[in-house]
């Protein structure tokens, strides 16, 4: 019965640590700011202090699964560079965390954990090629092609908020242009939406830091939050018709703060696929939620280490 | 000794058919003009009277395998629909040309035949991640990730000229805008030619029709033709770029008649990678020509053949 594993979610602010049984947490950590972790090292030792406590208390559990934002080499067990957190290159982090937890351990890209979590235990469950995003303050996604996590040559596949939407577009993270994450992260649409605001006659909402507000415009009639959606929408729609015509998947699924904006997003995103995508593909190709919330990453990461253990 | 085997590629405006052994032409049949065929059927009954002929020829043929501009559902051995060409939407043509032959048959993507090709036989054997393309009236392609040829969940992955790079741009041949074949096709660079040179107060070269008078005139110093050439290389750069955050493949190869431009695409080509790549993964990606020309559709096709015969 093997059936518990811990997963490990690492953000850019918050290390996340869990006995996982399928979609369960069954007992938390006390998480770690990593934001006051001044090396890896010091972060590596909080994390194993905390494996080696759940272990003690659930001494049934049988691997570790770890999700890290930024490039990691599965394979290898290496984490290559993360996206956000300084002094992470080339860190053998598998053998390190197998070393502290006694444990089979793997390691994988954040994203690639909630777009696994959502392929073995939520949206997708059962679909052979699927794209998983979640959409905050960056584009996160992972891809499922051929009933496979889509990893690439380097670990660094499904990186689906850096695709380019515009070649002539705002300069981002690794020099590339117009990346969809410049255009419709958290930041990205809160800036747009106070320029547009700034530019209408129209009424400005009491508050508007977040999308949240820009929700509650939009539902409540105001023009400019809903052509914001809209616009939003629009590029989002441009970046999974690249997927689209890139991996032809089945399925979208999109979660994250964004996706809460339900139809005033989901709507203009079907119409602009619509209008964009081959009919008969159109009608084949689904828009799902996410079902998982925020806790994708460690399940993900938690059922991945299981998955990979050796067959008994 | 299953060596031998029918080749069948579709194009636009000929019907190719040959017996190829390896990347050798071993014997062609008389092409047909396929825009001499008023239906599909008309078609298919000059290719299986060739298909006869080969055989009765080529006795130790053992397979045949087709390519077609379109949406080719292998796994079904359907024709969804073709692009350019009207009066195919859901042709049996697996099943038809096994019972015309009597022998087993593939059928795929145009593009997809001539991406196998170049991974099995030309310039990306032995590779397990690489994305080809063929520059040409359209631009074509076939993916290979994670060792198989990328064909999605309707068969219509890798089409990777409908990637768009600009969400506001021209509308293609699906409704869909800033598809990068629109952009940078022969028809499309010659129309971009002739605006600029119109635009320019610089002399225009004689003859300005195909992309061959713009090699020459860029070569000869023209900046209008040089300045072509690189804006060329950064839209293709774009769609590349796409590719490579979504698949991040070991190599492009690219071929087709664009291609023959060679150091005047490639070197700006390669510049654009490189300023919106991560360094680490720019340094282990390889950009490369495609081998095997013109020929490779038809070498594909009857390799893939090939390949699918139950194991002996």
């Amino acid at each position: 019965m093997r059936e518990l594993s811990i997963g490990v979610d690492m953000g850019g602010t918050t290390l996340k640590i869990a006995v996982v049984r399928g979609i369960e947490i069954v007992r938390r950590a006390e998480p770690v700011n990593t934001r006051e972790c001044s090396t890896s090292q010091e972060l590596i030792n909080c994390l194993a202090e905390r494996l080696r406590i759940l272990r003690e208390l659930y001494p049934e559990v049988c691997a570790v699964g770890m999700g890290l934002p930024g490039f990691v080499d599965h394979a290898r067990g290496m984490v290559d560079s993360l996206t956000n957190v300084p002094g992470w290159y080339d860190v053998p982090i598998r053998k390190i965390l197998e070393e502290a937890s006694g444990l089979p351990t793997s390691v994988e890209n954040d994203a690639n954990c909630m777009a696994y979590a959502e392929w073995k235990l939520g949206a997708a469950q059962g679909m052979n090629d699927v794209v998983c995003l979640t959409l905050g303050t960056g584009v996160g996604a992972g891809v499922v092609s051929n009933g496979q996590l889509l990893r690439g040559s380097m670990g660094a596949a499904g990186e689906i908020g850096q695709v380019s939407i515009d070649y002539r577009g705002r300069i981002g993270h690794y020099g590339n242009r117009g990346a969809v994450e410049d255009y419709i992260g958290n930041n990205e649409l809160m800036r747009e939406a106070k320029v547009l605001y700034a530019a209408s006659r129209g009424k400005v909402p009491m508050e508007m830091e977040t999308p949240i507000h820009l929700e509650s415009a939009a539902k409540a009639g105001c023009p400019v939050a809903q052509a914001l959606w809209d616009d939003a929408a629009r590029k989002l729609a441009a970046c999974l018709l690249n997927c689209h015509y890139i991996l032809n998947p089945q399925a979208f699924v999109i979660g994250g703060g964004i996706s809460k904006a339900g139809e005033l997003l989901f709507s203009p995103l079907r119409r602009y696929l619509q209008a964009q995508i081959y009919p008969v593909h159109f009608a084949k190709l689904q828009i799902l939620l996410a079902q998982l919330g925020s806790e994708a990453g460690i399940i993900g990461a938690a059922r991945l280490a299981l998955d990979e253990l050796p067959q008994e």
